[in-house]
């Protein structure tokens, strides 16, 4: 990623996503690989096995290199692919705001899934995506799409204040309190076993 | 509408869309007859006449009630419908920001049309919007929708700084500078005859 300017937009832009897959062509997206996941899924064996079979992308997102400023709108779309790691479906790291209290809102177009969130004071709230439905991810929430799907990618059209910033690291060190497994084919939340108080 | 709240949000919210309307079952929308377009069109003989036949509903948008902070995201819908008054196609009222810096983005979900942008000084910019496409309006730009087909819903999803506001009184005061009409069946921007400076 870029160094986010400090100048205000003053030039419309206009991108061409493509609504079936998410993708904008000609537009670089950030792509995570399923080893970009290490230490994130709970199964850590499934996880290893399945990196060695094929390290497949297992989510892309786009940056559209916003100003870095609290009157401009960061935006794009996220494609979190199918698939499992053991029985945990495909999903994002997830992140923070590194300003905290900046909100998100998402618009899924199509797939469906989860948008799991969690405070730092451990309150977990869930959402369903499929197309059409918006998730408004509130201010202080850690947030991480999950893909329910077997076959479909999880599309989302994503905004938030270009202020915001991202804190991975927070996530990437304790994880989230709360998983999203395949029980009996149905989507079922669980407390993460590894996760780092 | 109502007083938007100060208080950040605490919970999420999910909405779900009809993709094909644009609409949120058992969400009100704000509904704009072309009654409320008044002075908008550049023809206002043509525009008493269409009044007269059929008060239509000329555009619908959201206002999810998000809190009127820097952090939060305001979000919805928009549709405007497909027609003209006289040679001039359908479009919304269009506003600056009330804090004139905050830029917006839109995703056009389906139909065709323009965005219409002014800036204080005079700079006008256009883009397109089709399915998938999404329009950056910078700060400072009053915008307008514009839907240039004769059948189909312009369709899009919008998202702007929770601060923004609306001011709506200098675009219905002055008017854009510029105007989209239909030429040889083309859509052709033309000075706005009815512009006050």
């Amino acid at each position: 990623m870029s160094i986010a300017s400090l100048t205000p937009t003053t030039r419309s832009v206009a991108t061409q996503f493509d609504l079936s897959t998410g993708l904008a062509a000609g537009t670089a997206s950030l792509r995570r690989p399923l080893s970009a996941m290490a230490g994130m899924y709970a199964d850590a064996e499934a996880f290893a096995v399945a990196v060695a079979v094929e390290d497949v992308l297992s989510y892309e997102f786009y940056d559209m290199g916003v100003p870095s400023l609290e009157t401009e709108i960061a935006y794009g779309t996220s494609v979190t692919y199918p698939g499992r790691v053991g029985d945990e479906y495909f999903m994002t790291k997830g992140h923070f705001h590194t300003r905290l209290e900046a909100a998100e809102i998402y618009l899924c177009l199509s797939g469906e899934g989860l948008m799991l969130m969690e405070s730092p004071e451990g309150d977990v709230q869930v959402e369903e995506f499929r197309a059409g439905r918006s998730v408004y991810v509130p201010g202080r929430y850690a947030h991480r799409s999950i893909n329910t799907s077997a076959t479909e990618p999880l599309i989302t059209f994503f905004a938030f204040p270009g202020d915001a910033g991202h804190d991975y690291g927070t996530i990437e060190t304790k994880g989230f309190r709360k998983i999203v497994v395949e029980r009996d084919g149905v989507p079922t939340l669980q407390d993460n076993p590894r996760w780092q108080s």
